[in-house]
């Protein structure tokens, strides 16, 4: 059997252009460019939460990846280095091999240096660090939203969500669907242009990735913000064709795993995003603003407000709220 | 039960003077020191693996960081700031809040600032990522020895796998050296001051933390440097009386878990590592030199090279070998 060393250097050890020096000391030695802030966000990934055990490893790989993306993303940030820290219950080549194989091609793809990481055996657990840079004082916060502002999403929330229940054979999704539902579960594509340009154009004043579902996500925003949210149901994006509507709302207002960005903007900015949609060929949808006050509230497409016991139904992902 | 948002803000968001942002959005924003490179690593700790299910989560806590920081200061960088991950079985609040307790008091005493997590169930894991800073080209990496430099360990090597023997009740240590065994596998003292002064008094060609056991970690600096490491088994410190004299050599040699530095200097640096030694009140042992060559040697008090089979004795730990 391989050792730990002899895997680590044949699996994980790209070239890194963008970094003093890689894998292979004791720390990774990086040279921020002058001037500007750091973003680093860390997140973990455990085999039976968050993903099932035997999910195909180079997706996996994939999607280890592109949830630290999309926290960079969700700041605006520009992606530069990672590491990657995992504990597998054994040194399975293949397994390796193909796990690395995703997680390297989303890397490249997003100019992403693989800095270093560490390995171990343990219970299958994947821990990504990843660091990129915005100018400083323009990150996407949690906090920037202002009553008026309008309240936006990209993409299609809700794929991820429809796409896992197919899997797990409580659905059956129509065949026109099921390719595009599991590529949003399987090989999200982080936010990363729409972020960078948000902050470019100066665009947003408020943003969060809506990786526990778009409802609880917003709620963040709303409750560092200390405003109130109010979401017109009527505005979201057509539900899919061909699945029951309550599930497809559901998946939609409350299904995790999705990587689109919700976030908050001057209404003086709809002109300019709209062109931004155009620009990254991504649909960004207005659904609803923010105003004094405190929390979510839902109202429907006459603007009549929901009902508490409408939005009860809609829970966020919590891993120990989840027992 | 509390929720995992309540959880982490309880035990885990401390003041974090030193970031733009701390814990609670996205990603964590910091401001890099001006013309400074970047130091990163990261460490995954697995339950059962690096450390007992049952540790006490106070030390566990402090070891958690001290591993990272002491990583830091194997490259003589100044450690800023950390993020930690985490899974966990169960949502344990008095779990948690000693094992925050050990974390934030040495990341205090070290000037860290803990800038962000993630918290998950899932088997015990624990994983953090430390960054520090250091002058661009100065820090310590482990290609820098030449042949003709000293070999260098800090310290008292060994100790913590005495700790962890004893614990195991595979050896009765004598009392006086329980206690200090037990905190050397414990509460692990990061070699950051040694680290510093290392690069800002510019002594070191070389360095690494001896986590690994002090042959295994002299071996990296081998190869990376592409030289010969003789170490003298004569020069290592005495051993702690009152231990088997075997047991306490292959300890010195080739226990884990010891957060001590070996590096190589130039010869003309041994006055000033004297001083050095004497100014940190730590312990400096001049074990070895660097030559033509390749991989690590053995030789006795009177210069003699011991035999391979002396060497074969002591393996330092790969997780993956382990089995």
């Amino acid at each position: 059997m391989p050792s730990e060393f002899e895997l680590i250097a044949r699996h994980f050890a790209g070239p890194t252009p963008g970094a003093v020096l890689g894998p292979g000391d004791d720390c990774a030695l990086l040279q921020p460019s002058p001037g500007m802030e750091l973003a680093v966000t860390t997140d973990m990934l455990v085999a039976g939460v968050h993903f099932l055990p035997d999910t195909d490893p180079e997706g996996l790989g994939w999607k280890t990846l592109a949830v630290n993306l999309s926290d960079l993303a969700a700041m605006g940030a520009k992606p530069r280095w990672v590491l990657l820290a995992g504990s597998l219950p054994e040194a399975d080549e293949a397994w390796l091999a193909a796990f690395a194989k995703g997680f390297f091609t989303l890397a490249r793809a997003s100019q992403v240096d693989v800095v270093g990481g560490d390995t171990t055996r343990g219970p299958l657990n994947l821990c990504v660090t990843a660091l990129g840079e915005v100018a400083p004082g323009q990150a996407l916060r949690r906090d920037g939203a202002k009553a008026g502002d309008d309240l936006w999403v990209s993409g299609q929330p809700g794929l991820a969500a429809l796409g896992l229940a197919q899997l797990q054979g409580k659905i059956e999704l129509p065949e026109a669907l099921v390719q595009r539902c599991l590529t949003a579960l399987q090989r999200p594509r982080p936010r990363i242009a729409l972020g960078l340009a948000l902050v470019q154009r100066q665009l947003a004043s408020a943003a969060i990735d809506i990786s526990d579902g778009l409802l609880a996500d917003v709620g963040h925003i709303a409750e560092r913000s200390g405003v109130e949210l109010r979401l017109n149901v009527g505005q979201l994006p057509l539900l899919p064709r061909g699945v029951d509507p309550l599930l497809a709302q559901r998946c939609q207002l409350a299904g995790g795993d999705d990587y689109e960005l919700a976030f908050t903007a001057p209404a003086e900015k709809r002109m300019a995003l709209a062109a931004l949609a155009a620009d990254l060929e991504l649909p960004l949808w207005r659904i609803g603003y923010a105003a004094e006050g405190a929390g979510v509230s839902l109202y429907d497409g006459d603007g009549a407000p929901l009902p508490p016991e409408f939005m009860d139904q809609f829970k966020g992902y919590d891993h120990f709220r989840a027992t």
